[in-house]
């Protein structure tokens, strides 16, 4: 039986927790349903810089992992907004996308997917703050923790690719394995001030820094720059 | 002013969710809080495995920083165990305690505290299958999304670090300051199947797991060995 890979894609300056929550729901995979694998892809084994101190290697490099099952990449800022124009990324993940059975996103990893024409039309998410600029590369913005169509699968913002890789593993493992999974890293979450009050989500907050970030990450790309930036 | 710091303590073979879950939320102190910065420390600042496919990198060794403000330590299956001998390891968590404001841990992390003699008589937690050896380490086991006694804050199992975080991130900042973190991140769980349903809890299963990963990892311990496996 030929191996399925499940690849995270590594890129310099991402939000470590939207790779490292699906990560590590998805890496229990392996251990329950024969013939899958899990990767983290990169240009190089590297490690790279995150968004934070962490550094992150990836297992393998773009080039060993040319055709996985599913493909999921992670967002962050201005890095995320950069890797938007980064050729060998994107062309890895139209390459990835030819064959994979799904191809799926957290955060604003979305807008890397719509950059490589890969969302055309389909509904789908990123964190909230950047819903707009989803509209902008030709996809269907939606408002949902995470969004499904067809095999395009993506999630809100960062720990949203918590709950989207937990369904993700109901729908290549089953329900039962899910459950299994979600009492390994006991996911049975406790915001101390509860769920987000989203009547006072901070837009005035959040507008100068999605502007930093789009200016910053796509100073090299005027034409991307005009598009997003409206 | 002094610089604080907030140290991760990484070690090979880590769960990395338990890691990167709370370093995520607390890297936005510096940014929002003066005189804070954010480390990650190791023995070397070579990457270490995890139990997923990644590696990650520290930014700081533990001789560079021997006296954080906040230290907190992640857990893990054997690995973990296996830390909790590892006297290098050891050291640097009683140093780092003489004069940290907080102590802290996730999932088994607690572990690696109570080996350390960090836990004496505290109420503390960790991941729902390892409560026992938790007493077993001088604790008072807590069955709580996370416990606070004194300057000791311990989290449950893997996801619960995110939840701990953002009670840290109020304790230092401010709860305002913690809304914030809290769209930054858009942590708005929504597990596909809901809250975990505790009377279902895969005790059975988890059971040779646990005896499994402590007789591993304390195979050189043979004193921890039987005081944890009872």
């Amino acid at each position: 039986m030929e191996t399925k890979t499940i690849a995270f894609v590594l890129y310099p300056g991402l939000t470590p927790l939207d790779l490292v929550g699906p990560l590590q729901v998805l890496s229990v995979l392996p251990v329950v349903l024969p013939g899958y694998e899990v990767a983290v892809v990169g240009e190089t084994r590297e490690p790279v810089v995150t968004d934070t101190p962490v550094r992150l290697a990836p297992s393998h490099t773009f080039a060993e992992v040319p055709d996985p099952a599913v493909v999921l990449v992670p967002g962050g800022l201005a890095p995320t907004m950069k890797a938007m124009t980064d050729e060998t990324l994107l062309s890895y993940l139209r390459r990835a996308a030819v064959n994979a059975d799904v191809v799926g996103s957290v955060c604003t990893g979305s807008l890397i997917l719509g950059a490589a024409g890969l969302l055309e039309g389909r509904e789908a998410t990123t964190h909230w703050a950047f819903l707009e600029q989803l509209a902008a590369l030709d996809a269907k913005p939606v408002r949902r923790r995470w969004v499904e169509d067809g095999r395009v699968f993506t999630a809100a913002g960062v720990s949203a690719g918590i709950d989207l890789a937990l369904h993700l593993v109901r729908t290549l493992a089953g329900e039962d394995v899910a459950r299994q999974v979600q009492f390994g890293i006991e996911y049975d979450p406790e915001p101390p001030f509860g769920p987000l009050d989203w009547a006072a989500a901070p837009h005035e907050f959040w507008a100068p820094l999605r502007r930093a970030a789009l200016e910053e990450g796509l100073a090299g790309s005027p034409e991307l720059s005009a598009r997003l930036l409206g």
